[in-house]
């Protein structure tokens, strides 16, 4: 724990505030911890709200040099409705707050609203209300409110299940190494790596209702994956010919190959894709393994282990 | 309009954003432009869900050297809470996402979390999730929800309501001035200039039910008051004999004057106490005027007009 410059980390610090914020009011069905809270309606017993926040921090989660305005807005806006989608919740409503410099012409500051309205109204959200704030750096912090009858949490996943991806993960990864190289992000717009780490393409139409445990891609499969069969009590067994397999597998292997990345380290240990994990039966997406008894992550064959980048968000 | 370093206005900037975010869901009562927005509860007819969201920048609008973490956190969450109780509305849930620079001590930061819970409690309000990132400097964002059947708006003033203020205005802004004197916080925790400003009390308990619009007082009554009586179509008179009678007006004229500021100048200039401007009839508080005919504010007597100090936000 510590004091002074010792490294705090951020589940130390989660930890304590799950502690402090601790709520006896019974219509908090889950607190702090899984990707949104969710809450009774009131008068309607059968519907649940789901409410989730998060925070973007110019120079932390995005970068001016490298995206757009517009794109800015849809990524923060995208993150946001994906933790949504990942408790099986239905987007309904957004609030958003941001803080300026002062020093942005009103021209970005229009296209990054326009990006956030194009990216809610794919999710099928509204935004509904908001606040300016100066600040040293742009950082653009949103709250997203859903619906659904049934949520669907971390811990559900069943022996017996299969273990599907929404999408190929590992598109945002592979585009910031790109970007990272050097690569001019306005001379490559078609390139998909890039595209996806600038505002990650979501397909807010996929039904996974019927899923049994659920998460979104924000940090890194292997740390998310490890997390769900954890609190599951249950394994996660990988088949990698199964992700070998996927459509977009060859397209991502060459731009791994280019960068000189096995192709595995992006998909397990790239983050920020904001694809949705599930475990269930006959779910929509790409299957890429079994729900098994024990403990962990098993099949994951890769040269080394992918050093997972995540923020500290 | 402009664009380079040509200053753009919040107001431009919030037309802006209103007009971008305009949406047709029928359940939204009342979107961007009021204390908070108004959404129709699902299954629930007669009640209204009311939502709000409020950032604080480090430097901007708290201070690490003036105030406690536990004042911090205390003012952020107040703020969020009174944006509520200005709708007439009942808190419930908050969310909170804060940015750290990753050199706050672990102590710190628990007391950031027991100010946000120890005010969360004192307004009713559960802490359901949040969001922690890094940054250049500690912000904090919060998104506070609650319900009421009936939302009280800033546009309801009719000629023949009196006007109430919830507790006298300025308390934060003589605080702010006394601390910019180099009056040391800690030598002083006694002066309730100072504990004001720190962290704002507000009495959770008064009824405004009953009032025909409202607002809290982040910016100054002399903008805010202006605003409902523009919203509503009426005039605002004030009788300054009624303030000078306030229970604490003898005091906070002493500090004022030990500033050599006109009182007054607080009192309708001054920000962030989050007191409750409101119309009606037999509202608590204190009574400082009438809704009369006509536009705008009458009856102010003031030796200078008063420099009002708002943030960018």
């Amino acid at each position: 724990m510590g004091s002074g410059n010792e490294a705090i980390s951020e589940a130390q610090i989660i930890e304590l505030l799950a502690k402090i914020f601790q709520s006896t009011d019974p219509r908090i069905e889950v607190g702090i911890g899984d990707d949104a809270a969710v809450v009774k309606s009131s008068g309607d017993q059968t519907s649940r709200q789901v409410i989730t926040t998060d925070m973007a921090v110019e120079g932390v989660h995005f970068n001016k040099q490298w995206s757009s305005a517009f794109d800015i807005g849809r990524k923060v806006t995208a993150a946001n409705l994906a933790d949504l989608l990942a408790m099986g919740a239905i987007p309904d409503y957004l609030v958003v707050a941001i803080s300026l410099t002062g020093s942005e012409e009103i021209s970005w500051i229009n296209e990054l609203a326009d990006g956030i309205a194009y990216e809610a109204k794919l999710g099928g959200a509204s935004v509904i209300g908001g606040d300016l704030a100066r600040g040293q750096s742009v950082t653009i912090s949103m709250t997203a409110i859903g619906t659904t009858a049934h949520p669907i949490l971390r811990n559900g996943a069943k022996v017996g299940d299969s273990i599907y991806l929404s999408s190929l993960t590992g598109w945002s990864a592979a585009g910031l190494r790109l970007l990272e190289n050097g690569v001019d992000p306005k001379s490559v717009p078609e390139v998909k790596a890039v595209s996806e780490f600038c505002a990650p393409s979501i397909d807010y139409g996929l039904d996974f209702s019927k899923a049994t445990s659920m998460c979104d891609i924000s940090d890194a499969i292997l740390i998310q994956a490890e997390q769900m069969a954890l609190e599951s009590g249950v394994a996660f067994s990988f088949e990698m010919k199964e992700i070998a397999g996927a459509s977009e597998f060859e397209e991502l292997s060459t731009v791994a190959k280019s960068l000189d990345v096995d192709v595995f380290e992006f998909i397990f240990g790239g983050g920020e894709d904001h694809v949705l994990l599930a475990t269930g039966k006959s779910l929509p997406g790409i299957h890429i393994g079994e729900v098994v008894a024990g403990s962990g992550l098993k099949g994951l064959e890769m040269k080394k282990a992918p050093v997972t980048w995540r923020h500290f968000n």
